[in-house]
């Protein structure tokens, strides 16, 4: 029950750190979701993701849904593709091929395109796929948030509008959406699946979609009736479009505290440029990393084009355990995260840089980050030079299974 | 973004009031999931749903996932029931038939038990349908809260235990959960499921179930692999079983402060015996149902076994509408809510009485909205006596859609 701060500062690439307006609004008073005040909140929080994904066009559709970003994939799959239709996922890292499973789970005939971790599918590959299969979606994570692994998406529009005009464009933007550059009508994107727990800045709890008007009319004619309930386009599509009218509407009781965070969140960020957003974070980004390759260590991301400017995840020496690394930091006062993609997952680490510590210079999280990661890698080298060891495991008492 | 109260006291039969205390809790700072302090109180959370729920058997699980109370019946009709199986469900308003639709969604073989509004099945008619189909579950609010109407659980479990001990008993708790006496083993029910929102006393974003072993075993056992990622009973299962071990795991990123807050809600909730929680609630309603009928106003639901505690709904008289009412009582800052069954939902309203305005009588929430149903009740008699007519449309400035 204890609100006092006894949490190290939160860098991990989600959930984030949280701006105190949003947070303040987490406690606001309970009141009716059918109630007027709600129902203009909710309403503006919808009209401002049409800026935040920078969707211009209004037939397109947001859905903010109660429940984890994951809920965002059982939504894709159960409403865009029908059982048996082929679908070519990009496999940059662990969400990519959850995302993948998900779609195989609700009968998607997937196809998993892989690369060696850290890098992204060439693009003549994926030309090469599309020519050969008559796709109905591609299926990418614009950034892996378990790698890093951006994906840009301009060129895989440029190429679908090329050679495959009619497969659905379809991004997981949990890590992207608020951080990277992601133009919804401009790259002809057809559905965007974000969680409110990463660079925009809220507690988790909130699945969040753009939807396009293709997109939309493929769910709404679709042939087999889509095996879910709580994740159904069509019973939700009325009630996202009453509240954007500021009236009331009601399939299931929506998450009224985190909405009205969602909408301080908005209201703050939208009252900057998105290019200034974008831009801070690439400037953040662009410091971490120096500071990376400064204490000569490598990057899981290979490529500078594919390397994500929300976090930065890099492999460890050998000698240092992610589990000792992380606990050194925690003892400082900072939370990484370890690496989640199979065998590996305990040779790399996480630092997140989006969101609120990434746009606030005077909070200087950023700062305590790289300060910290800078002290404890010399630590580490000078323990190695000394030939003592670096004999963390047992000493420092840091979250036990934080590396996971 | 504006936090005072600009909202009427909210007696709706949920959202509901929230304790000060557990508000706190909604503003805890951002933490990693996977760190200890998260891990410390998601597990407590759910060792004390045990003790809500009255469940005994250690081998029964409690599960708590993001998303609305909805959520719940997607988990139930996945992992439970097969395609094609039989499940008979007790209608008693609006919230049983969604379950049921939930359930024919997903392939059940539903059969719907109807009765006329304000009355539950007779005993009888359900033997009868259990000698004449082995169904695999029977489904039931235990309140349905668009009618306010309870079905006592205990002759059901009898009942099953008599003529269909192999049939799953299956409740939709929402409405009744941390309200009314449920006691999960000794009654043997398999499955609760319920949100965050209602008795529990916390904001909306849980889906919270409780799962019996045998329950369990039919969903880790079912041929059919169930089709939905994001409601996956065995997907969830490892994470709840490692959080309640107090370590961490992952499966999508669980929504941190709501949990924070339930965290606290509980840990208020069961500092007091249950057995005077329930009695609480049950003096409370008894003050609200004797103003009702001193009245002159009927309840929805014609019964006294078959009325909640948690909830009072009634009739409005010929030539007052819902609208006019909840607007006239909103202006006196108090929310009731209109009704939701079909045709006959503008006709009544439910002043919700449950959680934390129910047991907290330091706060006067429910002698407020007596007052107000009073006042309110009397200047229509009034006015209609005067043969003035009860102008409220246009005059008052409430919810615009609160009848919904």
């Amino acid at each position: 029950m204890a609100l006092a701060r006894r949490t190290p500062i939160l860098l991990a690439p989600g959930p984030t750190e949280i701006d105190p307006r949003v947070l303040k609004s987490m406690g606001a008073v309970a009141e009716s979701h059918f109630a007027q005040p709600f129902c203009n909140t909710f309403g503006d929080v919808l009209t401002m993701l049409r800026v935040l994904f920078q969707s211009e066009d209004p037939n397109a559709q947001p859905f903010v849904i109660g429940g984890s970003g994951t809920l965002g994939w059982d939504f894709v799959a159960t409403n865009f593709i029908e059982p048996g239709e082929a679908v070519l996922c990009l496999s940059t890292g662990y969400f990519s091929d959850g995302f993948e499973m998900c779609l195989s789970t609700y009968g998607a005939r997937t196809t998993r395109m892989a690369v060696p971790i850290g890098t992204a599918p060439d693009i003549s590959k994926i030309e090469e796929a599309l020519r050969a299969v008559r796709y109905k979606a591609l299926v990418v994570a614009h950034v892996d948030t378990s790698t890093g692994v951006l994906v840009p998406l301009k060129p895989l529009s440029d190429l679908l509008n090329r050679v495959s005009p009619d497969t659905l464009f379809i991004v997981d933007g949990v890590a992207s959406v608020a951080c990277e550059d992601l133009r919804f009508t401009a790259w002809g994107v057809d559905v965007v699946a974000t969680g409110s727990q990463k660079a925009i800045g809220c507690p988790p709890g909130l699945s969040i979609l753009m939807v396009s008007p293709r997109a939309l009319k493929v769910a709404k004619t679709r042939k087999a009736p889509p095996s879910t309930w709580y994740a159904s386009l069509t019973r939700w599509l009325p009630i996202m479009e009453n509240y954007e009218r500021k009236q009331s509407s009601y399939f299931a009781t929506p998450p009224t505290q985190i909405i009205h965070a969602l909408h301080t969140s908005l209201t703050v960020m939208l009252s900057r440029p998105l290019e200034e957003r974008f831009r801070l974070h690439k400037e953040t980004s662009a410091r971490v990393k120096a500071v990376v390759e400064e204490l000569g260590l490598k990057q899981v991301a290979t490529h500078t084009e594919h390397q994500a400017n929300g976090l930065t995840a890099f492999w460890l020496p050998d000698g240092l355990t992610s589990k000792a690394f992380l606990s050194k930091v925690s003892a400082k006062g900072i939370t990484f995260v370890g690496g989640m993609q199979k065998e590996v997952g305990h040779m790399y680490v996480r630092f997140g840089h989006m969101g609120y510590s990434a746009v606030s210079k005077e909070e200087g999280h950023i700062d305590k980050g790289i300060k910290t990661l800078r002290e404890v890698m010399m630590e580490f080298y000078a323990g190695r030079s000394n030939d003592s060891g670096f004999a963390y495991e047992g000493t420092f008492t840091g979250p036990a299974r934080a590396s996971l």
